[in-house]
């Protein structure tokens, strides 16, 4: 069967920092994406809004993007909650009834929509709710930590940093250089773009960290580095219960701090800012404790988002992270052929396989 | 209508350290227990296994207990992950047949057993799974920070160290001393006790902090000191998500250290005591930095469970924790007159009054 092309739902949201879910895809596998829909920013191309992407089109509505022959609808945004804005319930039946399958990572499963059930079924389509948790998820135990590949996790100072991105991004220059990669999706964009993982934000709390741990020993096998996806902050209020269990579950080796270098307070409080992001150093202080409060962990590097910077200002930006902290720095986005962290990880790896700690 | 007395199903495991629910339910409302289920003590009393509750029967089976008269048979043992033992299942049946409600506390639904749920209705029984979370719970967005009483949590060494009964007995003693004081239950057994709250373990991992946030504002109304029920512990390698996302979503003020004195591995890995506990000024460290993070919050006092120690070792283990940590420590169950964490909740919420912190 022929991989299936997507129409991406980001209606009223698509924007370089919002819709994040759509982004991801589109930097990952435009190959694969027919089209957006938003109203907003219809009329243009992918590459317009996003500043890459190249000629995707933009479109106002579903009937435009069924035009365009996607076989399947992908929700591009990620409301916070993670509920179905309502209007799009009559688009996506109009889709089912297109013959299109859907794919979804909100927290409310489209599955579980009868109406949405019933078309799909008359229609022989499928909605895959990709943040639905497997059943019978184990209590973590500390499994990972007994793991032999190197296990890298990222962490952020916020949602919405890049830690996915900086994973993939490895992973790809990884298994370039020869080095066996395994990236670990926990969310529901790196579930769309390879296929498995666990949606560690949509479990039941009880067994984060046991998703996080079940996860990471799959991803260990036939590898030689395991590169988990980071979701969250330690210190973000509604969030930080998942960055600490995926962390704990994972028990990675090493972690890269995550960082939007033009962000100052955390991003959920845009409009009431009173929750200051403290420097990188103080981040790092907080992972390691945490981190090694169940296994010895360590940040080995600092991957900057500077997407709203000049490149001089982005070159800036990470000179000074790498001056307050004493570690490799570079936005890998920005600048693929710096080799910072592929170096670090490297790095950590032999001193890894060399004391057992990085 | 009259409360309802509970059968407590406790086989096989009814004893200090392992039926937390049960226990604590005897503890906080004795009157309202006929019995106890448990294969293993039965012919005595649960005095005899526990050392309080009285004269109240331990009985071998279902069908003695059932002839206690109960009006409800509550589930007393959390194993770990939730479910219920399959052996159950036919005495639930009997039980329901009888015209008992079922309570529990468990990760599996018992209302979603075809079996049962057909029983319950037939009978005209009710099955309460107090794990359900509600429906729509909101993200935390830090609210509880803008609360006026002082809200204090106790946070813990491990998972079943006496984070809910220290609570419970403060609460007690503070509105005996005329401050009005509410108890936010977030786990089984605080429901169980309280009638109300939510088992935060429990609930969609994105909304730890929102359901924290949810029912701390929820016991502040009326309230000039709120006492939320800790869960795990930040170095937990199972739980420690849900510790963290009940530290942010409660904007506590204030927290208290609770430790069961002779411990010194993380208790779920008493097989495999791989992950060895630091000292309680490490501890302390911890909390404070992670729960700072989002909102200041400072340890006030020390709760020690020395539940198999001697007075003598009891007194000794206090003052070694004082010496260690300089704050107030006391066993509130051994020693329920020693006012050391009264005085220090007293004084915290003084502190608090003038300058808006502890």
């Amino acid at each position: 069967m022929a991989p299936q092309r997507f129409l991406i739902l980001a209606d009223g949201d698509f924007s370089p920092m919002t819709s994040k879910t759509a982004n991801s895809v589109i930097r990952y596998m435009p190959e694969r994406v027919v089209g957006v829909v938003d109203h907003v920013a219809a009329g243009g191309t992918v590459e317009d809004v996003l500043g890459f992407g190249g000629t995707i089109p933009v479109v106002p509505d579903m009937a435009s993007g069924l035009a365009l022959g996607p076989d399947a609808i992908m929700i591009g945004i990620a409301p916070m909650g993670g509920r179905l804005p309502e209007q799009w319930h009559a688009w996506l039946v109009s889709a089912l009834d297109a013959g299109c399958d859907i794919w979804s990572g909100l927290h409310t499963f489209l599955g579980d929509d009868p109406i949405l059930a019933e078309r799909a079924r008359v229609n022989r389509c499928e909605i895959r709710d990709v943040r639905k948790a497997p059943e019978q998820l184990p209590v973590a135990e500390g499994f990972a930590r007994l793991l032999e590949p190197l296990v890298m996790l990222t962490v952020g100072t916020d949602c919405n940093v890049g830690k996915m991105t900086c994973q993939l991004q490895l992973t790809r220059q990884l298994n370039d250089r020869g080095v066996r990669t395994r990236f670990v999706p926990t969310g529901q964009t790196g579930i769309f773009i390879e296929g498995w993982g666990i949606a560690v934000d949509a479990v039941v709390a009880d067994f984060i960290a046991g998703a996080a741990e079940k996860i990471t020993m799959e991803g260990a096998r036939d590898a030689d580095v395991v590169l988990v996806e980071g979701q969250g902050s330690l210190n973000h209020p509604g969030y930080s219960g998942v960055t600490l269990g995926l962390l704990h579950g994972s028990c990675p080796n090493a972690l890269i701090l995550c960082h939007q270098a033009s962000r100052t307070h955390l991003s959920e409080y845009r409009g009431k800012p009173w929750l200051r992001m403290p420097p990188l150093s103080e981040y790092i202080r907080m992972y390691e404790m945490a981190g090694s409060a169940v296994w010895p962990t360590r940040v080995i590097g600092i991957c900057l988002n500077t997407y709203d910077m000049t490149d001089d200002q982005a070159r800036a930006a990470c000179a000074a992270a790498i001056s307050e902290t004493g570690l490799p720095c570079t936005d890998p986005v920005r600048f693929p052929a710096d080799p910072a962290l592929l170096d670090a990880t490297l790095a950590a790896r032999e001193r890894y396989l060399k004391t057992g700690r990085c």
